[in-house]
C-alpha cells in the first residue's frame, strides 16, 4: 500500500539522487540500473520514478505501460549484448513473495544455461565489472530503433 | 522469435479454442486464466492472444500494454480474494530461462507464506478446484473499478 512507503527505501533514494547506480535507462518515467547483488551478469532493476509505488497493486496504468516497455527494451538489449541462453522477467510484491525492496520494481535476469541462479540480495558485485556492463547495456539501448 | 513460433502449442489451441481453459478474464487482446499445473492455488496466466509472439522479444507494444494491465488487475482479485500474503509475477524467455510453453505469457502466482511453490509444470490440478477458483475470480473482476 502507497501509505506503508518508506521514503528512504533503497530505490526512492537512488531516484532522489541521494544514492549513486549504475543507470542504463532513464526517462520522464522510468529508471532501469544494474542490481548491486546480481543473480546473474546483467541482472537489471526496473522501477518507476514518480508517486509512491510499494507494489503492482499501487501503480498507475500510466507508469505500468511505460515500464513493461523498459523492460521489453533491456530484455532485447541483454540478449543482443550478452547472448544468454534465456532472460527472466520476475516481479515480487510483499516480502512473502520475495520482494526486499518496498518500491515497485521489475527484475530482468539473462540466464546462461541450466545453472542455478545467486541468491536474490545475496553477493554484492564488483563495482568496475557493474561500469563496464553499463557501458555495453547504455550503448546497446542507444542502437535500438525507436519503439513503433 | 516469431518465425520459430509452433501454431500447435497448448495456448494457441486455448486461444482458437480447440483445447479448453479455466478463463477469468477476456478482451479483445488478451486472455487470462487457471494454470492447469498451478504452482500454487490462484496461478494465472495471462497471454496476448493476436500474431505469433514466441516470447517478450515479439510482442508489440500494444500487446505489452494489454497484458501488464492485466496482469495488475489479476494480482488485486488475487489479493482481495484469496488474501495470499504476497504475489509474484514472473516472465521465462527460453527453455533455459524456464519456458515450457513457446506463447508468451505472463505467470501470476499468489504465495501463502513461507512455504515452498510446487514445481513449474508438475502437477496437475483438480478440474472441479479450478472450477471453483474461476468463479470467484470472474466475480472479484467484475467487481473491480474500471481502469483510470
Amino acid at each position: 500500500m502507497t501509505e506503508n512507503y518508506d521514503p528512504e527505501n533503497p530505490f526512492a533514494k537512488i531516484i532522489r539522487g541521494a544514492e549513486p547506480a549504475h543507470v542504463v535507462h532513464e526517462d520522464e518515467e522510468v529508471l532501469a540500473f544494474l542490481d548491486v547483488f546480481p543473480q546473474s551478469p546483467g541482472h537489471v532493476l526496473v522501477i518507476p520514478k514518480s508517486g509512491r509505488p510499494r507494489t503492482l497493486l499501487d501503480a498507475t496504468p500510466g507508469q505500468l505501460t511505460a515500464v513493461v516497455h523498459v523492460v521489453q527494451r533491456l530484455a532485447r538489449a541483454l540478449t543482443d549484448e550478452l547472448r544468454p541462453a534465456g532472460v527472466q522477467v520476475v516481479q515480487f510484491n510483499e516480502a512473502a513473495a520475495g520482494q526486499t525492496v518496498f518500491h515497485l520494481h521489475f527484475h530482468v535476469i539473462p540466464r546462461y544455461g541450466a545453472d542455478e541462479l545467486l541468491p536474490h540480495a545475496g553477493v554484492r558485485a564488483d563495482a568496475e565489472q557493474l561500469g563496464a556492463l553499463q557501458q555495453r547495456l547504455r550503448s546497446r539501448l542507444a542502437e535500438q530503433r525507436p519503439p513503433a
